[in-house]
């Protein structure tokens, strides 16, 4: 048996146990845990300042050291998320429909646990924590594989959840790390299917590809945001410029984050001349097409693949469309299906953008910065979901279940 | 662009048309197409002669003969099934959620098409017919990739189906054929995740693996059932062997069919005696373990590949065990998660046993034969899934649709 499936095997029975829990004893041990990642917090901040160093040496840019850095604060963090989501309602406590069919049979379809999922991330460790509360929360073990660069903060934070666990009726092996950093071992844990029942790569696009293209376990795909604001001619321009500059400018390294602006021609000379300030003077590039540069000295020509990028920078694409359905168009050919919003006091328009718009969030005078399942009052998310199968946009803790149906009846057969 | 490309692109457009239809004008298209089998039936049985002859030319077995066969019957039942689909409620009316958040946002989670499906079977033509029905109900288009030996038969129908949807609002790209029966181009399909949003194999155990281990595409994995009946102590006799040769007799080609008996050691000698005589006599072959030799004569010993095979025969693998726990770590051993029945007159154990068995379908008291979106009340069914992501057990239109977050606000911003 090699390592991947022995860790396999030992979280399938986890799993198991797992499953049959109350949702007391689940709570117990995220608080347990929460007690643990404090009570441990010298030995994680220690681990993490190798790994810091090590990445210093490496190379890694600010953006990445900064990821991977903890501090008191983001610790504690940790620890408010993990007692955040004990108090959170159990979502395996549910039967969501039943019935009786046409012979006497009561079928009831009953929430159960997804089983075993594996996460694979990048180098911010506090994945580590988050993840593992959500897939615990809904009865799931759970496999992590972080990056390589964040090793040893994973390993000092996994000793102090396993050391939480040790005294609740959370198996220590429902949350385990894998420690051989290589891409060879990622790739024997994306086609680990006879163990894992669910795989979330959390990440950039590279990471997201490489995991469609070698998973053999079913996947829910999360992330990629190429999000567009649509200011159609009849948008109210103080709010148009308003969510412009919380898409653009209020964070822009995440999914929700605004990467594209779309405006009818008929409104663009003035919207443009009077709204990019803001986006200008706060250093955001602005690259557009023939009419952008005409109305906008700064810009520069965009390309097809700028239109098709997801910036997680300060830029943005910006297209001036003849109508509705260019405007529409446009967003379906660049549209990664994450999150899409129109600015207009059309009522008529804000209803076709909803039916016509195929994404995860299609929002009518709002910022894509809600696209979050906190926001969306799910208590917490895993990722949000650019797929359609399973769950779709912001997943909570009912995206980390299954059903089963409960068939029962007093000696039926099928004539 | 490719063949399949070309494919991916046309059931792309015509999938954003079918998203905006009316149900009626959807059960309009189904009942065209339903007139049109039946309007070029000649030319669909001479399509199907052809295939036929090709088969015994190449050595078809007579079951497979069977299954490609086509009667008026069968033709029949292909267009009964498209009048029954149309009947159904179209399952993307619904807003299934709706609430205010903490930001007054107003949330709908509306349910939507999912897209593309595209269906990888194996030798029934009928499958032509049903899959596209439910694909095109729940506003799906659909490209279908049928096996090579069926392959006039699904082109005469494919010209029948399309020639229905001439004079409808519906595409006729809504419904395409992979006229290239090479296993390249299949392997190609798979990987078509750009334009298919969701990828169901109908078939086998070698079909189903090979897209398991191919695809980019996700997935609903069906199908294979190695279903248990387990005999409690407590059982009534006289049901749990009516129950026992429903399961065994009444299909046994089905994935929902009997495979194994498990059976409490206290009531082993006397169950067996006196009540395998029906399955013998129906020319079962009998196979179990030691204590099965003891009591049935004509029984053989089984290996542990008969406990992990799925007959799909008359064939059956019976293991007697010495208590409850026993029998469910055998059939966790075995299980694939589809179908499995406990007989039993105690009430803990019932319960004990709907907690324990984690599988698509778990029945006390009834035949394991029900697991079927028909018989479950869906109207009909796409396949029987025995993954946990998206949709488990009998699929009927739901499980063909995703959902979309519609987020309606009045100018909020992310603070």
């Amino acid at each position: 048996m090699t390592y991947l499936e022995t860790l396999g095997m030992e979280a399938k029975k986890a799993a198991a146990v797992l499953s049959l829990l109350k949702a007391s004893e689940k709570n117990t041990a995220l608080l347990a845990m929460a007690d643990a990642v404090l009570a441990f917090q010298d030995d994680i901040m220690v681990a993490n300042q190798i790994d810091l160093e090590n990445g210093k040496e490496n190379g890694l840019t600010e953006a990445l050291l900064d990821r991977l850095a903890l501090t008191e604060k983001r610790i504690q963090g940790m620890v408010s998320g993990l007692k955040q989501i004990a108090s959170l309602e159990d979502p395996t406590l549910k039967t969501d429909r039943q019935w009786i069919n046409n012979n006497q049979l009561r079928i009831s379809r009953r929430r159960v646990p997804l089983g075993v999922i594996g996460i694979i991330y990048e180098s911010r460790p506090n994945v580590t924590v988050d993840a593992t509360a959500l897939c615990l929360k809904a009865g799931n073990a759970v496999i992590l594989r972080g990056g390589k660069e964040a090793l040893n903060s994973n390993q000092a934070i996994l000793a102090a959840l396993q050391k939480g666990l040790a005294t609740t009726n959370v198996p220590q092996t429902a949350v385990q790390l894998i420690t051989d950093p290589t891409r060879e071992l990622a790739s024997q844990f994306m086609r680990l299917n006879q163990y894992v029942d669910c795989l979330i790569p959390r990440g950039g696009a590279g990471l997201i590809q490489a995991v469609l293209n070698q998973a053999t376990i079913p996947i829910i795909e999360t992330g990629v945001g190429n999000c567009h604001l649509y200011v159609h001619e009849a948008a109210d321009f103080k709010m148009a410029r308003r969510i412009l500059d919380n898409g653009k400018l209020q964070r822009p390294s995440v999914c929700n984050a605004l990467e594209n602006l779309v405006i009818d021609r008929a409104i663009a000379k003035e919207f443009l001349e009077e709204s990019l300030q803001g986006l200008i003077e706060a250093g955001v590039a602005i690259m557009g097409d023939e009419s952008v540069l005409e109305f906008v000295p700064q810009a520069e020509l965009a390309t097809d693949l700028d239109y098709a990028t997801e910036f997680l920078d300060n830029k943005i694409a910006i297209k001036v469309v003849d109508n509705y359905a260019e405007a529409i168009a446009h967003i379906e050919k660049y549209s990664t299906g994450h999150s899409e919003a129109i600015i207009t006091q059309d009522y008529s328009i804000a209803q076709n953008f909803l039916n016509d718009i195929d994404a995860a969030c299609v929002y009518v005078n709002a910022s894509t910065r809600f696209s979050d399942g906190e926001v969306f009052g799910f208590g917490g998310e895993i990722g949000i979901s650019t797929q359609k199968l399973h769950a779709r946009g912001p997943l909570g803790l009912e995206a980390l279940t299954s059903y089963k149906y409960v068939i029962e009846g007093d000696g039926q057969i099928r004539e």
